[in-house]
C-alpha cells in the first residue's frame, strides 16, 4: 500500500456556491468528497486540511504554515500533492523549492480554474493527474494542471487565457528533463 | 504544440446502453465526447478509430490491425494512448511490445470497469491518467488504470475485483523502475 | 408536511452496471440516492421497496403483491408514486385502477428508459415529474413520463421510439380532462 | 404537437462561473443546453431570450417589456414558463396577474437557488417541474419550484432558508385551490 499525502490549503478548487448571497468562497473543504469519485487501489492517500483560503488572501505566515505541514509530514517520506489557489500557487511553491533540500518525491501543487462539481470545472481533471504525476515524477516540486507538467521555477499564470504557460525556453536540469522533452 | 495519438478499439469504455433491448454494446464511439471535458492546452490528440469491438470479441487478425494502425502513425514519432476492452487488453498491450522495437514514446493502454457517462464510472479517469502518463514515461508498452502504471508483461486483470495487479513482485527493467518504485 | 408514498418495485429506471458480467441488472434499490438530489420542503416522501424486478419477469402474484401493498398504505391517504419498469407498467396500472375504488388521491406510475445515473437518463426527470403530479392530479391512476400525464387505460408503449403513446383519441372522462387540453 | 413558451430573463438558474473573476454572473442564456437534457416528445418548446439580469437589477420598464413579450406570444394561446432570478420573481408574476386579463393557460414562474450545472443545482428540477405544471395547471399565474405550486399572491422568499414559503394560509379561490387542496 502506496501513501501520498493529500494537503489542502483551499483555493478555487474547494469553493462552494453560496445561495444566500450569490457569491462563490471558501467555506469548507470538498476534496473529500470527490477524492472518492476516484479508484485508487492499493493507495493510502492521507488527507490533512490546513487553511481553507482564496490564495489571494494567504500572508507569508500561511505559507509557512504550508511549508511547515510538508516538513513535518516528509518524516515519513511519500509523495505530496498540494491543493492550492492558482494565484499565488507559484510563490507557494517557490518557498517549498527553496526550503526543502534532499527531497526524496515530488512535491506536486494543483488547483482549478473553476470549483469541483461546477459545470465545465476542471478540478477533478487535476487531482486526477495531480495523483499520478505524485507516483511518476523524481524528487522536485511541481505544478501539475492540464495535463501539463512544470518545475514549478518555470511556470506562470496566464489569467486572461485561464491556463499556465512556460516563463522561458524549457531549460536542461534534471527536473524540467522529467517533465518534458523526450528525443 | 505536443501530439499524442489516441486510438481507440472498444471496450467497456465505449458501451453505450441500448433502450431498446437493455443491454449495454459497443455501437460508437463516444470518446470525443469525454475527451472534450478535458482541458488539454498545447495539446493535439490525433484520434484514430480502429474498431468498436467488446474485447473478448477480438481476434487475431483484429490484434494485427491495431499493431498496423500504430506502426502507420509511428512514422511519425509521438505518444499513443490506445483504449481497449480490459479483457484481452493484455494480450494486444504484449503482441505491440513484441512487435514494435526503438520506440521513442511510450505506448500507453487503458480501458474501464464501467463506460464512460455510467454512474461511478472509472472511464475519465483512466483517460486523464492515460493521457498525462503517455507525456511523462518512458518508451514502453505500459497499461495505466486506477492511479497505477504497469508494465505491460507485469499486469493481469483481477476480474472479481474489478481491478489490475501485478503478476509477480515488480522487476528492475527501465520500464518497471519508471512504473514504480522511488527510494 | 404532506406525504407522499412512494413505492419501488425495480425496472430499468433502479438498473445497475454490473461490472463483473458486463450486464444491467435489478440488484438493491437505489431510488433514494436519487431522491436525495432533489429539494422537497414540506414534503415528506415515505418509500416501500417491494420487489426489484425487470417488469418483464413480474408474476401475477407480484401484481397482486403491488395492490397489497397499495391498499394497505392507501388506509392513511395520500397520493402514490410506484416506480416500475415499463413493459409491463401499464398492466400493473390497469390491476390498480380496476381493483382500487374510490380513491382520494391519485396513483402514478413512472419508469425510465435509461437507467438512473447513466449517460442520457430520463429517470430523474421522470422521478421529479412524477412527485410534482401526485400532488396536482385530481384522484385517478395515471403514467407520468416525459412531461406528460397520461390515464392508465388510455396508453401503450412505443418500444421503436422508446416512449409512451396515446392508445386512443384523448376521451372526455374526468381523467383525461386533467391530463389534457384546456381551451 | 403542444406548444409551450419558455421566456428567460436570467436570474441565479442562468447564471455561469468566471474564471477571471472568480464570480458567478449573468452573462448569456443557457437554459436552452439544460432544457435539451429533457425528454420531451410531443411538445414544442418556443424560447424567447428577453434579458439576462440578476433580478434585483430588474426595472419596471424590464418588468413592463416582461408583459410586453407574454401579451405578444399569448396572442397564440399557450401555456408559457418563464425563468427568473427569485429575489423579485414575485414581483413580476404579480404584475403580469394584475394585467393579464382572461388567460386561457397558466403562466408559471420558476428560477433556482443554485445555477444551472453547478452541484447541488435545483435549477433542472424546476424547469422540469414546471414545463409539467404549465400543463396541468388551471389558467393563472404560479410559481412552480421545489415540487411546490404557489399561486403567485400567495407566496414570498424565505430567503434564510433559500427556499419559498406560503404568506397565508391557502385562500380558497380557484388558483389556490388546483395548486393544493384535495379531500
Amino acid at each position: 500500500m502506496q501513501t501520498i499525502y493529500l494537503i489542502t490549503t483551499g483555493g478555487t478548487i474547494e469553493k462552494v456556491y453560496q445561495e444566500q448571497t450569490g457569491s462563490v468562497t471558501n467555506l469548507d473543504t470538498k476534496i473529500g468528497q470527490y477524492l472518492s469519485q476516484l479508484r485508487l487501489p492499493g493507495l493510502s492517500v492521507k488527507t490533512v486540511h490546513t487553511m481553507n483560503k482564496d490564495s489571494l488572501e494567504m500572508t507569508d505566515a500561511d505559507r509557512e504554515s504550508v511549508l511547515r505541514v510538508v516538513e513535518q509530514k516528509l518524516k515519513r517520506p511519500a509523495p505530496v500533492v498540494i491543493t492550492h489557489g492558482t494565484d499565488t500557487l507559484v510563490e507557494t511553491g517557490l518557498l517549498l523549492k527553496n526550503r526543502l533540500k534532499g527531497l526524496k518525491f515530488p512535491i506536486v501543487l494543483t488547483g482549478a480554474m473553476t470549483p469541483l462539481g461546477f459545470e465545465k470545472s476542471d478540478g477533478l481533471q487535476n487531482l486526477t493527474e495531480s495523483l499520478l504525476a505524485a507516483r511518476l515524477l523524481p524528487p522536485g516540486v511541481y505544478l501539475v494542471i492540464h495535463s501539463q507538467v512544470f518545475p514549478i521555477d518555470r511556470v506562470r499564470k496566464d489569467r486572461k487565457h485561464s491556463r499556465f504557460v512556460w516563463t522561458t525556453a524549457p531549460a536542461t536540469d534534471e527536473e524540467t528533463k522529467a517533465a518534458t522533452a523526450r528525443p
